[in-house]
């Protein structure tokens, strides 16, 4: 098993995304279960080591010329799952159950497929920016690829079927993280996340379900999975990433217009306290990256690349902070060794 | 009258202090009042018109060799009233009274001549740091300078007559300003300074009686006029002076030794904010002056002169603030403009 190192940067932000100036990322996850086969949380050793080694052989026959690496979670440190959960290249609840779960990740991180996690198979692909057709056009392919090897669960009433009923259907969850500092910055933000919830979308924190949203960073995704093909479900989180984007960037055109001092006010103390700070929480930095970023994104600050941010508001979460530092960090020192790595990049 | 100009650098902060690492400033005011003539707040036109021009007699005959400029409240501007406030250069009392009072300013600034404050005549002086005899001297060699061609009201049992009688007897008050952000940090300044009250001296905010202490600065002075000679109160207050010095020097290294790295964050974080931000009120600026000026004491920030920070602690209040900028600047525009300087200047 290969070591894992913190990167310097996380590899799905290299490329420059669409609407990169409110969309983060774009992600896309389709979930499978293979016919036959029980639902993972009542699988033994060996039914977990079948499905693993035909989950396995079926990437490696229809993925011939792509490079995967594969992980077992029970054989990851902790600080290593976190690290991954950190950079959403895995989700939360896959390292639950470390003694069936594994993934495997491609080279460029774009694309993970999640062993045992609340279902057989996960696919996940990942994109900078809104980017959602292409994400799912090459899940779409990652699916019909396995297809071939592999006989996934489908009834032809209600669709791919899952172990939990919230996915039946096509199996689908997509969803866009959304940089909203000038609707939260004037509280338009709960209005706008209690309409979508009307029309069957959610809004999430940046770690998924139940979490703050740091950082002013948010997940939009569709609720529903039945019902509606993967092209409507799709279109239709676009349409509304769209508009809340478009709203987004008008307040943020107002505020410019009419509060520009306190707002570059609001940017440079934040970008002060950045670079001079010597200890610093998660929650403070999030925030600071954040208007740090909207400064980037609305032309006042200019000599810093917003998705060094992006990157940034990553790097320095605890698991990733201290794979960066190889070693061991209590809260304290993770505050103080925060700051040190925000000085070095900033 | 010669035009006031917002000058970039008080005069009196030129020279090197002793025991400024605490100590900003010290100063003597001598409270006199001339035999036989009612006291300021009696006086009728032609009264004051007399007054006036004996003591102006009086200093151009004992200092032939000293250059003073002469201000009359009256034909000030607010803006300039204030600004000789900021700079410590009249008391607040002098302004109250524009048809009766006036001064004369020594060109070094370290030699104000109030003429009808309280009293018909108060001597100040004021010298950088530690520095009570040298003020006492030039005060009293003025003071005998003018006792040459003044009869100034004295009781053989009482000493020198005032208006008020908390200053008959001496006419003394001295007073040294403290920078005590340590004390203030850990809570003991409160203590000290009820303590200090109980053997008749009085702490009070940067500029006087009832004001807040702002920036952590305070001064000390001695209460009680009556009953002791000039000397033995200058010589308590330093004795004080001193033991609160270095029960500010003892905490500070404390602090260093026990909480080095939150207070380098919290000296650093406040040069960041003071570098970066565009609006600041003169309330939070002050505050920060005092972090960084500690952190130079300290030796945490070397590229800064902690005599600067003092200056711009003065140059940044209301009146120096538009001085300098020579524009009438409402609150809002006082607080971009300080911020503007604060950049300029650190």
């Amino acid at each position: 098993m290969k070591i894992i190192r913190g990167g310097i940067m996380v590899k799905w932000l290299k490329e420059k995304g669409l609407e990169d100036d409110v969309v983060i990322s774009s992600r896309i996850r389709i979930a499978r279960n293979i016919e036959e086969i029980k639902f993972p949380q009542s699988m033994n050793k060996e039914e977990v080591e079948n499905i693993t080694k035909d989950i396995l052989n079926a990437m490696r026959e229809s993925h011939k010329n792509e490079n995967y690496k594969f992980y077992e979670i029970g054989r990851l440190s902790s600080l290593e799952k976190n690290m991954f959960i950190e950079k959403h290249l895995i989700s939360p609840n896959l390292v639950q159950r470390p003694d069936i779960s594994s993934f495997l990740l491609r080279d460029d991180e774009k694309v993970t497929i999640m062993i045992n996690e609340e279902d057989h198979l996960r696919i996940q692909t990942l994109f900078p920016g809104l980017n959602l057709e292409e994400g799912w056009k090459l899940s779409n392919a990652i699916d019909d690829g396995l297809e071939e090897y592999l006989d996934f669960a489908f009834d032809e009433r209600f669709g791919y079927l899952t172990s939990c009923p919230t996915n039946t259907g096509t199996g689908l969850r997509a969803s866009v993280m959304l940089h909203l500092p000038s609707l939260v910055l004037t509280g338009y933000a709960n209005n706008i996340f209690q309409a979508v919830g009307q029309i069957g979308l959610t809004v999430r924190g940046l770690y998924g379900e139940g979490t703050k949203a740091l950082g002013n960073i948010f997940q939009l995704s569709n609720q529903t999975t039945l019902g509606e093909t993967e092209e409507e479900i799709i279109q239709k989180l676009k349409n509304v990433a769209i508009q809340i984007i478009n709203k987004e960037r008008e307040i943020r055109h107002n505020l410019l217009n009419t509060r520009e001092v306190e707002i570059e006010d609001k940017v440079l103390r934040s970008l002060g306290i950045l670079k001079y700070s010597r200890i610093i929480s998660s929650e403070e930095s999030m925030n600071l990256f954040s208007n740090v970023k909207m400064g980037i994104d609305m032309g006042i600050i200019t000599d810093i690349e917003a998705k060094d941010i992006i990157n940034l508001m990553m790097l320095t979460q605890p698991a990733s902070l201290q794979a960066y530092f190889k070693e061991d960090l209590n809260t304290h020192e993770r505050d103080m060794k925060r700051a040190e790595l925000i000085r070095e990049k900033i």
